[in-house]
């Protein structure tokens, strides 16, 4: 684990291959009400026990992008954190995410292309330990300014 | 344009390559509100009018995942609806989104494979004609239940 940089993101010379960050987020119905306003996305087998209890699920489960949000946030906020341009992001979802699961999303530099200033930044997702969903975000990261 | 199916999604037979739907979602300070809440992602970048403006942003800007959200929200819900199971999804950011922009999420089926009954939807999001995002998306679609 890594503490952020005190001027709120890494700048490109600070990042390491193999460099990570992690944060734990609960999964509420509070969380999920607030990601149905957000998206417009108000589908049942996320709102409504009942409807999903019948559904290939089983129950009601949190929106994919829900979860793939919070190894977003560690990406735009500790790694490499405020300042990196975000450009793409694969994701690969493995396993339902539930109502008291707490989710661990870590974060790990993968690769680092000094000449165009992208960072890959491997994102994984975790619930007791089983993984629940991966990809990798491309981000554009700072350099250091010259002091003239 | 297409309406949704009365039982609430697709199934398989029904799909064919080409059918589009589409969404218009307005991005609201609020809209950016509840989607830090949700995903715990406070980057000021998103939130702090006054640091934003310091970055290369020049301003606020909407979470990248909150602007996806809006084409995964079509597929779960429109095309092809409940029912759908998310397995992937890739994510290209173009250009950032700002509060009053009205974003059009356009989702079009790509490719169907009914062997494997994986249905890969191409998601583009646009403001103002100009394309701010597109990715794919891979579910699996319930197959039309035999009746004995």
């Amino acid at each position: 684990m890594i503490e952020p940089h005190p001027s709120g993101g890494y700048i490109l010379e600070e990042l390491v291959v193999g460099m990570t960050a992690e944060k734990h987020v609960p999964i509420t119905e509070e969380r999920i009400a607030h990601f149905a306003e957000a998206s417009d996305d108000f589908n049942p087998v996320h709102m409504d026990e009942a409807f999903a209890s019948k559904t290939a699920y089983r129950g009601r489960i949190a929106h994919g992008l829900l979860t793939a949000s919070f190894g977003s946030a560690v990406v735009g906020t500790i790694l490499p954190g405020a300042g990196a341009i975000y450009l793409s992001q694969t994701l690969n979802f493995h396993k339902p995410v539930r109502i008291g699961d707490v989710v661990v999303a870590r974060v790990t530099v993968a690769s680092i292309d000094e000449v165009a200033a992208r960072v890959v930044l491997r994102c994984e997702g975790f619930v007791n330990g089983e993984p629940i969903m991966d990809g990798d975000a491309t981000v554009r990261v700072p350099r250091r300014r010259r002091v003239r």
